[in-house]
């Protein structure tokens, strides 16, 4: 059967909105774990400011201590010409930016215009050039909190521009849990009828709890490529109390019991997962962790 | 759109393995609540020895104090004779009986082979010939926790069998969440060629966090019925810390978003989810009733 790559998120994505400080030594140790169980790329870190999102002020120390396996691609989050210096000394393998397709988002998130977002990335977008590959993340892509529904039009024509500036990827992200799988399918095809010479990622949130049917439609209409997060960790501030992220081990799960090639070890994969919750010290919303592969057999019981 | 519909079983499968009793005054509240939310049918209760499910020992006060809306088919689970003349006297509108298609299971669960519980549901089955409808549930029809994969024609052979007897209706459970999209696209293609004269209905659960994948690739197969719990209540003995039932009001949101007609009122619906905690005294797995409607708009911020 085909194969689907997955790239994992949590060590940036994940732990970016946990309240507590996790220790170095446990990113490290993680990533190292995650770098062993088959994924194609993993999000180690963002080259943020420390003030700006201090749980990953120790980009430069998790991304010099790591082990790095010959088949991951280490990618990490740049948000300017000054994170994208730090990344490349660092030697990231793939420099990851982001922008949102809603202005409105963009603004409240970012904290400047699309316009503005565009030129400054273009700018790192030249000095990674010859260096690294460059990936961009466009949030709010199947709508935004504020906004509504963001038209597919408005996200092909950003697609378009970064495409013209030279990126190998492009990562369309449902950054709230918005998608419903018709319009996913919708997108997807747009997507690789108009950029089949780039490496196309969905990015999903299980926010309502469609992630997982996101990721079916998706891979019905011609996706290989996901983000995920360990444990389904990464919340959402607009929803307090739902979950964040598609967690990676159900989706993978899923994917495998439909007989297709993840390439991913699913029972080290389930025993990181099975960290998770010490690690950040709460319960995780991922569900085969804690129920175990749908293989696995219990003794027959009577009750 | 087309009409899918609902089958509301927080009442019965829900709260069945709640540890604390619910009050029967909140009981009929909670159906009543949901009886004006647009469902085509609920599974009230259980009629089943007080001593087996105290949880549900107030069945005949239920079925009568319950304030029935027209639109609503109100069913009742039934065990064995003693039950169905319990449910015939308490005016159900549909017995429902189940069986596992897993011998091991069903003797591990109702004590007894599959071909005993065959012989008592036929009784059941003739007694409630010619005053209501019966529907068979046919437990661990997509895999048994001890047995692993049932056969697709074992399923087939067993649903047969109650078909021949009349029954009207055939729900085809993944108990334990091991289903996956591609099995449930087999499974609805061969019930829908083989039992087009009867009510076809899919019970999923999301202990792997497959539920809403499934329900999407049995919408896709032409299937339009469901079970669903409210709030995704309703565990598995096997899976201890994972979640139960798929969420009704989760489904209920992405068929609504995709389009489909569910006849249910979603923000009457999702009230009714935000009481669940409440209730039953602790946290439940739904999403949308904490995230909100994917169309509900926030108000600009900037962060």
């Amino acid at each position: 059967m085909k194969r689907i790559h997955f790239n994992e998120v949590v060590t940036r994505d994940g732990f970016q909105s946990e309240p507590t400080f996790i220790p170095t030594d446990e990113k490290i140790a993680l990533i190292d774990e995650l770098g062993q169980c088959g994924f194609s790329k993993i999000e180690a870190t963002s080259f943020t400011s420390a003030r700006a999102i201090p749980m990953l002020r120790d980009a430069e120390e998790v991304m010099r201590r790591i082990r790095r396996s010959s088949d991951v691609e280490y990618s990490v989050l740049v948000p300017n010409v000054r994170g994208a210096e730090r990344a490349l000394k660092s030697r990231a393998d793939e420099l990851n930016l982001v922008m949102s397709v809603s202005e409105t988002h963009n603004l409240a998130n970012l904290r400047m215009s699309r316009e503005k977002s565009l030129a400054d990335l273009r700018d790192v977008i030249a000095l990674a050039a010859g260096h690294v590959p460059v990936n961009i993340s466009l949030s709010t892509s199947f709508g935004c909190p504020m906004e509504g529904e963001i038209p597919l039009d408005e996200v092909l024509r950003w697609a378009d521009r970064y495409a013209s500036l030279g990126v190998r990827g492009l990562t369309i992200c449902d950054t709230t849990g918005m998608a419903h799988p018709i319009q996913v399918a919708r997108m997807a095809e747009a997507l690789i009828a108009r950029f089949s010479d780039l490496q196309l990622t969905l990015h999903f949130h299980n926010t309502r709890g469609m992630g997982l049917a996101n990721v079916l439609a998706a891979v019905q209409a011609g996706i290989d490529r996901f983000d995920g997060s360990l444990g389904g960790l990464g919340g959402c501030p607009y929803a307090p109390g739902a979950t964040g992220n598609i967690c990676s081990e159900d989706a993978i799960h899923m994917l495998q019991a439909m007989g297709y090639d993840t390439g991913i070890n699913l029972s080290q994969l389930m025993a990181a997962a099975r960290k998770m919750p010490r690690i950040v010290g709460h319960e995780v919303p991922g569900q085969v962790a804690k129920a175990g592969h749908s293989t696995e057999l219990h003794p027959p019981q009577h009750q």
